[in-house]
């Protein structure tokens, strides 16, 4: 492991040194991206590949000129990939570095490269290229989390769990229609990166530093080549515009907020106070000081990564705020928060989708917390309803006859019928039939409820949803 | 105008009076809703309408019932249009008010309309309508800012200014292009906005409590009715989820980031140091103190508008943030920002058509502008690599001839072809023809660049998208 | 109750209504403040008070305009504070609506008071007043608030419940230690206000418009007579200075930061799965389905606020980001995002302080779920390091000791003898009295430790530091 | 320049990658904190050496041990700096790697080092000192910064430029005097950070895991060690409390939105339609494409930093939002945004320091500029007010006067005396002394004005608080 190069001194003498450090150091430094950018290199690479091939078939660039540029930059990749490439603060950024190496492979024909073109057309290119490569990961990974959620709510589509609004007992529900509802968060979340996608997927290149260039260049060539759905219509937008990274960075922020609200209940269930499930032990840890901890660390990690997604979406609408046109090197700060946005989702999204493999329920603690708290109050209301009382008059009898129980420390469907029928007459002996956990469940039986049939019918579409 | 209700005190024994107040009058303000969620109420009519049909259809409610629920809420309609409707703090909310309205009206069939719902997927149901609404009017509100945009570009297509990156002068373009760039950054929120509306257009109603009901509903006649594309497929997701205001607070935050942006020119362009535009006296005022000033207020307010709605978009992830499901009283706090944001943007849109209008290029200070800075020194390398030179290479030639220029304190153009060629003989008569402004702009010459000729085009494409 | 004037429309009609409305209404709502500023007003005349004071002492203004302008403020501020001023758009602001009416009222000595001074550095004047006015206002709410928690954590001193990490039995603690955490986070939180307060406390007045103004004022004796500790001291920041209202959304943020985690705990504590206090009935409520459910709303609601308040804070700091000096019209969006902060800190603070006082523990619950979860593995660690094994390996054997109660389905202390010495012949006889709740609690006898005496002693000095 | 561990694979293949890495080793690095804490291992070795000479002292460790602790770790601290310590991933953090090698260096003893605390009370701990010493560091950075805007502002005292508000011409002020808001800004910056620093200044060593500890510790003398002013006052806050980093990230955003202002008016300075100024070449750049282009990256670059600031203070109130007590592991996640933020401000403090060295000002360019606009309308209405004219209508009459004056083309100062005598018969002849830019400058001759003096008095001041 190394020490990131800004790490700050632990010691005065340390700080103090800052005082006698040449600045022209620290102004590279400060001002260079190829401590981070490097990493766009394979679509740098890829875009220069197709700007030349372009420039050639537009007859601005020789033959021999494009053979050479496809030899060295054949090279440069292998290089890069093997770890022998010698990246330079000195060059600034990744796109100097390849050109110089380029250059010092084959000569002039490097230095014809850049024709046409200028760096803020080239990054932008770039953090495209890398941007839609990264949605496209992180929609399968998104498809392996979601097909795990499946898996966990077919294995438990009957398994009763109480239901919860305000964390108070609300009615019965089966874990598996609860796993769903995260399945549908992950449907919206791929559905909005899909939608991203189509904005990310368009071609700066040719707008050159902001105004186009005078060659006479084939956009739509280009576009093609790189497999882009068409061409950024203006120039001064195409090298400003940086939408696609706080679009994506929202995107997000709402995965991170699902799986927040995922951690937290995962958290709670393992709680002892709660007991409902188990999280395999290789997604927990112990305690340097209580040998008697297990604690669920990958979930708590999940729920505190949410905090660096929305600073990052922040941080990309602080940073485009009220900037003017064209391109300015505020933008160069766009590049650490969508990586690390990047990073933290893959590797979240990774580790999610083989915690949810590692999770088993506890149905008897599900259902022994189910049967407490009047779950099943509404069916009683509901009855009263279908055989005539007005819905707000039976949500009042309801309301006295829990009491009652609640004196008697019991649950509804242990009160004797004489006792039931006091507080009305409507209530019958077939009464016992939706105060019971099963009845319950199985009458929220439409699109959307938790009957197990219905939960069953919804693995299914999802099923074939996933293809 | 009249004090919101819950302003500070602006003494020491009002804050001293804070002491004394019985608390629950307090509690009911602070936990109440109806101060703002009152504006739901014609949504809120418009889902009861669309439930009660439903639960008519499906014989869950009389025939008779149905009519008086329909006569009822058609009253409640009239008295709140009317302003005579009397809102009660005592009864929470926008729903809790119109329904004990309507049981005074018409009496049990009153109490009958909840059935087989809850407040938590009425509630749901109810944003969902009103965020649909107000995207439909925002996106007609962009299309008429476009046009404004397309009018003052066609008006400008020729108008050389400089074109700025890093606030330095780079290349010209001319204004209507520059124009353009606005447009493009509208398209991309007008889509977002479009996507985002097939997420808001789904239906929660059915969803009740948090576990569906037990009443045999009829989700999709709902939906249909109502003009949803669908119903949610999963009842805790349908009343927990708040993505579509997050979602909405995203394309808010990057339109306001594009205005902040646009509104950061125009108050420079209006800067006496720049001087490129006017803008309607309307959208200015005076100072308190100096006379002689005219301020654009209206960009300035637009610019730090851009502030509140960041904010909103913050308060909603930070609200959603960790909650388990299903519902919880927090996610009352979605409505204010909601509503602010959309109010924001309405009133933002609406001005800025119309500010459009009221703005007047001043071409001579423009290309007075465009001709400082030698703008056109990219077209001179341009000119020597057509000639052979290696990019790179004329790169270095015309920094030298800048320099050169610079010391002597006069343009490019206005150098000699002597001294032009001491930098390189690749130089010839024909030079001039590129050195000049209407050269440079008019070589810019493919879809996207600044040539005049490709504005119009970009223009043309526009105003067909808009049909 | 009213409609905010800019509620959204609630029909397709009333937003194609925007395409005819006369723009400059618009425009004058849009630019207008005095919808919210007039709040102000007390500030706004305590200011002109001694500004007029300080004019007449410096010769400026006359001594009959003088007593003129005492008359004239006090009838408006009679006027406003029986609701009979009438607040006008066209007036832009409170400033100039009281001016207005201050001239109407008494003529030319009206129109004499602006002398020396501009609306940039009477806003700011008028917003610290109201801000340090505010401060001290919620510093003593956060004193009441504290109080109460001493109340309830002395009644709790004793009441013995699990200490939580990562939501695990980790040892046992006292509820009234528990409550102590969070007097520690209110004290911190009244030192940054107070610190805060401060910087508030400056008097930016004779700034003027932004470079200062050729009246010969005396800007230490209004200093002196508003109770301001000094004077800003340079003009161009005191005009354009917003820091003091950042600083104090910052304060808020973290107050509300803090309430979120009480309230996440409360909510917690309260569910049927802890089941440790009960809240009081007033500040919780029913459902409109679910009969049964008593659901803790008001601190679901504390803690969904924190959005709104960590939403304020980043909307002031997006909009003072990049703003160029000195005064711009950004700046009038300070003040919703601080009245609405101060709003809801102070309605906060003060439910909460009679909330703790309707809160009731529930012991027997508490000590059941400390007797779970192996609480006091910790007390058998220590214990045999006392004896002289190192802490690393004591942590081992009792890792051991503790997978085998587990495997018995019973705690340490009820494991025999025999069987703990067979994990380490150190354990003796006088082991059981480390096993037990209340051993575990009393050894953590040092300050900052749960032992209850010095829990009494914490509360002891908390109360001495209240005064 | 190594990758970061984490980096997003560049090709499909990488990606896909994912779908087949053994699981434990990502659980591995996604919980692992030592890749970044790391940089505590100076302050993880002080707080260990207080703790366990505070252990020997209180008769819990022996003599021999505490020298064999001290020689271990002063071995370990070498190892370190040298380069030649190994961290391993397995070993999770800088605390654990660290104990392991000691145990590793000195047997037992080493073993015995983590007696009566818990890595929750030490990780802390090390943070508090971290973050003191970075506090002290960045304090001394802000007193470097700050004599360089004295200095600038001394040699530019009475260079005269125009005061803007709205970016309209107001009244002319001195570039020195411009400069000193700067300085009051970072003054309040410096404040802040001080006020801040007492909140960290307490020690949190000796709550253990969040309850104390069994051993008879001695708090105080390890406070005393440390330089602690005090001790955290109860252990559940001890533990869970990130109000440091929180309140410390605000102050940061505060110091980088002044920097922001300051840069964004830099830019708009050096750019040819100012030309205010020039700064060192050293901290502009060229451009790729424009060989002519100086650009301002260092300013633009502080600029775009503001964002990520922002967005760390948004990351940690996300994190800490309604977290339960006591500690959690999302708390993690709280390094490195912090340690991000401390060598984001530092690195921008040294190059700003050095920065205002480089930049001079453009003195006619800047007269000029002020002598457009009528900057002295103010004064002309000052003049008439002391000559008994109510302010009000002085401002109607110099209204008048430079719209003629305007309409001529011409500054009010080249109107003749008859002319403005027009406007009214109050004008006279020494009106001439109060229309010039040196007579408006010098008028404003009061603390915290604009005239040369009072800039000089101000800078006096300064240097003296500098010390």
């Amino acid at each position: 492991m190394q020490d990131k190069k800004n790490d700050a001194p632990v010691e005065s003498k340390a700080w103090s040194g800052r005082f006698s450090e040449p600045v022209a150091e620290l102004v590279k430094r400060y001002t260079a991206s190829v401590g981070f950018d490097h990493r766009l290199a394979a679509y740098d690479i890829q875009g220069s590949l197709a700007h030349a091939h372009m420039l050639q078939a537009a007859g601005i660039l020789g033959a021999e000129d494009w053979a050479a540029i496809q030899r060295g930059l054949a090279m440069i990749e292998q290089e890069i990939s093997d770890g022998r490439f010698k990246w330079s603060l000195d060059l600034e950024d990744v796109h100097l570095n390849i050109e110089k190496r380029l250059t010092d492979l084959i000569g002039d024909a490097g230095k014809r490269l850049h024709t046409g073109r200028s760096r803020n057309d080239q990054v932008a290119t770039d953090i495209r290229l890398y941007l839609r490569a990264s949605i496209d990961g992180l929609l399968e990974l998104i498809r392996h989390a979601q097909l795990a959620f499946l898996d966990l709510a077919e294995k438990n589509a009957d398994t009763i769990m109480p239901g919860f609004t305000h964390l108070q007992v609300a009615q019965p529900v089966t874990f598996g229609h609860h796993l769903m509802a995260y399945f549908e968060m992950l449907k919206r979340d791929a559905d909005r990166l899909q939608d991203c996608r189509k904005r990310v997927n368009r071609l700066p290149l040719g707008a050159a530093a902001l105004a186009g260039t005078s060659y006479p260049i084939d956009r739509e060539m280009v576009a093609k080549e790189l497999g882009f759905d068409g061409v950024c219509e203006n120039s001064l937008d195409a090298v400003s515009d940086r939408d696609f990274a706080i679009e994506f960075a929202s995107c997000a922020a709402l995965i991170m907020t699902h799986l927040s609200r995922l951690s937290e209940e995962l958290i709670l269930w393992m709680s002892p106070r709660f007991g409902f499930i188990s999280i395999a032990d290789r997604f927990c840890t112990g305690s340097s000081i209580m040998p008697q901890k297990k604690n669920p660390d990958v979930p708590e990690l999940i729920r505190g990564k949410t905090g660096r997604i929305n600073g990052h979406l922040v941080a990309l609408l602080t940073l485009m705020k009220s900037q003017p046109l064209a391109y300015n090197k505020d933008n160069q700060e766009d590049k650490e928060p969508l990586f690390d946005t990047v990073d933290t989702l893959a590797n979240t999204l990774t580790i999610l989708a083989d915690m949810m493999t590692g999770i088993t329920a506890k149905p008897e603690a599900m259902r022994a917390a189910a049967a407490q708290g009047f779950a099943t109050a509404t069916d009683l209301a509901d009855y009263m309803v279908k055989k005539g009382l007005p819905f707000r008059d039976a949500h009042e009898v309801v309301a006295l006859a829990v009491r009652h129980a609640e004196t008697k420390g019991c649950d509804l469907s242990d009160l004797p019928l004489a006792e039931l029928r006091g507080f009305s007459d409507l209530i019958e002996d077939d009464v016992f039939g939706v105060l019971t956990l099963e009845g319950s469940l199985n009458s929220r039986n439409h699109i959307g409820g938790t009957a197990p049939n219905q939960v069953r019918a919804a693995i299914g579409r999802a099923r074939k949803l996933l293809g």
